[in-house]
């Protein structure tokens, strides 16, 4: 069986290697904070640098915070690329650009490496119980030999094509999200102030046909104040800006993304940067005066 | 068993009013085209004015395009309400703003009858095969009363509140699929420019957790470039309209659905105003440069 | 010389009559409070009602605050309409739809009389010391005929076409003030995150080819934190809701506007709409976390 | 007198060279492309790069297209900060992010000479006469000394602090412009479906208190439909990204901003990038069926 090392213990990673684990895979760990990985993972071998995790791995799993911290575990004089070499595979399931996902693509060929990029979805949830979805670009032969690995932390793997379009699908995912939620936090506002109850609000989308699993989950969460992070703001309005930059290279205006991204940066300014993406509500509710 | 009176044939009414036959109710129409109702309907009797009609029926539904429609169903001079009486109800289920379900509620009590708000999601397909959802407000008892009847056109009939609570609730609704199609919308351009294939991006949002059968449905609309009406854009920018308006009465400020608004006020001003609401992708794309 | 009646005496009526009366026009008032009325012009007569007003009068001024208030001004009862007769002359100098203008023009008109919409820009100050600019919608001659009267109130009458025409500039010109006003605090509000003076901002503004007297009249307020109402955010708010309406009737897209309207909500909502446009800063502000 | 040289021969660059060759500099420079350079000033002496030019010049004034080439013309192996030494002087006239102009600052710095940022702003013409506006950031000492030089290529320099705040001042500038731009377009689209004459809209903006220069030179432009570029859309963008990012960075919402990035964005998908800013007119028309 294949020798696993995974890079990122924040709420994802977590998850993902407890999932690892239950699955019997062997997993060595990196973290940039070690005292972190200690009190989570006590068990298990922690490697001194991407690079020593990579030599001792087949196949390396990175899932860190952002672009930054992808370029450090990769390109460092101690990175993982330093420790490519035919045969060995770097799965990347950050969320960065779809050209940061080419770059390192190409380098790890040059090396005679591979990688395989493995976006993923379903928050802190989905990474505990392992019910994933991962979005891959790369090599179709890449992704076949990779998928047994993926499907042990989630329920599937859809190749979306080559290198970068896993990427493109998962910005095009949280986009989505985005105005999922600020659709509905405007709602729920405008409802609070009708005198409509937020428990009614849910239960008709619920019973209509643009129901989602999404509503229910993110409705409840707003339906008890509860804010605990599955995902945070930060990282979500690190998405949206991602995907506004991709678009401006491609030249496509986002109307709706470019208002909505300021709503959730308004969330940041005010405080709740490390929040749920729920807690955006408090914005809408703000503004208006509650 | 009551008699039932129908006003408005359009593509919602045309299948509600399929559907109370199906179910065996005897119903007598009106129309402002007499000539439509007699392609579409040539055995039902045909009332001479709406209060004609609200004469020979113990409860009338109306379900028309606009709020100037509905002020003329109800407060012309041979309107409905003309004919109002004690043991009369009036089922309106057009989307207009709650200060006018108030308006009407109030009028009818004034005379000793009863409505009842009944705003209706589902589109053409929900109206054909009796899969309606149904946000009333008013009295809980008429809505009790009344509930058989709507349960013989639709599925669910959730009691929102008092009047104008289902038309609030209505306007949420449309409002959260503009915010939802324009986010597909806008996704599905940016990856087309990517070179991501449609047919992914749907496979994915349909196995992740923000899956919907809005999705689904709209998203298999615009890959196969149907843009047949279900649900028009005149009418849904009506809704928005309506939601803005009722949201800058309230002082709530909506940044989202404001910038989305304009998008699809786009679209009727490139002449895609009876169109499906799924050909704004359209408008994304013209802007795009495609 | 004519008898002038004068309808509404809020900031801008006070100093329009202030300025009839500096240069020797006999004037009669109407206004919703008699009490304001005569703690404001004690020495001037009181006529019973619009109407009256008219009746004693030769040509009547109207600036009142919203559609609804011209709306009871002409058409009530005891409104201004019920007097008109030929040789008698109606100008409107309030901010409402091009619709309305329209529809006030044709009821006088249709009485023999004639009326002239004179939309008019200059807040506080310029209706204090005559320096106001008037767009003038209607017939031509009968525009050449009230100029001196208009002359008399502001600098400048510049006829814009016919009835609807003025209100459209109108519109078109608080729109721009909009966009400013919005430009100028996002941009202080980086600047004072980022540490620049709003002196030096305000320096480089005035000595750019895009100053403006405007952005040293609202830039030196805000920079003062002096929010004294000129021109009251509600009344603004109303502006834009009207030149949205309007635009939306001609299925034009405003998305810059659209965007500011919800800011300028969010200041209503905040309770700052009886304060000065420039207060929006501070919404601004509150949104960023300062 | 100090030994000049000059990087970058755009639309400003030309015409800041006449400048300072008409107030008797001795001027030397250095373009991308030397073909341009010889077309444009036969006589001028054409250094073999931005190193060779520094060492053979006193101070270095560099105005090019974006941070891209900023990076290369200062920090590539034969940049200028390769040459820089004390008593050498590095002048920034490109418009760029504050962290950039502080990171050049810093390297300067670190090898005893001095950098002066001096965004500009004045467009084609004001390159052409001479009438340029200077923000500048870095040491006021240095901002005294090259003055003079300064203002021989326009008619003011204002100091706005620290290095970074030029560049702030800058970004601030160019988005107030943004706004006047689209506010116009958005007004003068709606005035041209109302029947309302450009002329008259802009007689009445330039007799109001609003009133700007600017409103005049992009009005007049409009008009006469001459999109001849004096800063072009794509320049335009870059500064309203760099804005936008600046804001993220300091957890600013710019919504109006955000907005209209989105439409100058769209016309760079539909082929207007390289014409001025003012053809933005354009997207806001077709966007409006015209």
């Amino acid at each position: 069986m294949q020798r696993v090392g995974f890079i990122g213990l924040g709420i994802m990673g977590q998850g993902m290697v407890s999932s690892l684990i239950r699955n019997g895979y062997s997993v060595r760990v990196w973290n940039r904070s070690r005292e972190k990985a200690r009190a989570l993972f006590r068990e298990l071998p922690f490697a001194e640098s991407p690079r020593a995790l990579a030599e001792q791995s087949d196949v390396v799993i990175s899932c860190v915070a952002d672009p930054a911290a992808v370029e450090r575990v990769v390109f460092a004089e101690d990175g993982v690329l330093a420790a490519a070499r035919p045969g060995f595979a770097y799965v990347e399931c950050s969320t960065v650009s779809p050209g940061l996902v080419r770059r390192i693509a190409q380098a790890f060929e040059a090396r005679g490496a591979q990688a395989l990029e493995a976006p993923v979805t379903g928050s802190k949830l989905g990474a505990q119980n392992g019910s994933l979805l991962f979005m891959t670009g790369g090599d179709p032969a890449l992704h076949s030999a990779l998928e047994p690995l993926l499907r042990s932390m989630g329920t599937r793997a859809i190749h979306c094509g080559e290198s970068g379009q896993g990427a493109l699908m998962k910005l095009v995912g949280n986009s989505l999200i985005s105005f999922m939620l600020e659709g509905l936090c405007e709602g729920l506002t405008v409802a609070r102030k009708g005198g409509l109850p937020i428990a009614t609000v849910l239960e008709v989308i619920q019973a209509a046909g643009f129901a989602s699993p999404y509503f229910a989950f993110k409705g409840a969460a707003i339906e008890a104040r509860d804010f605990d992070t599955h995902f945070s703001i930060d990282l979500l309005v690190k998405d949206q800006s991602l995907m506004l930059a991709e678009a401006a290279e491609q030249r496509t205006p986002l109307p709706g993304l470019a208002a909505i991204r300021e709503v959730f940066q308004a969330a940041r300014a005010q405080g709740l940067g490390a929040a749920d993406i729920s807690a955006v509500v408090q914005v809408v509710e703000r503004a208006a005066g509650l």
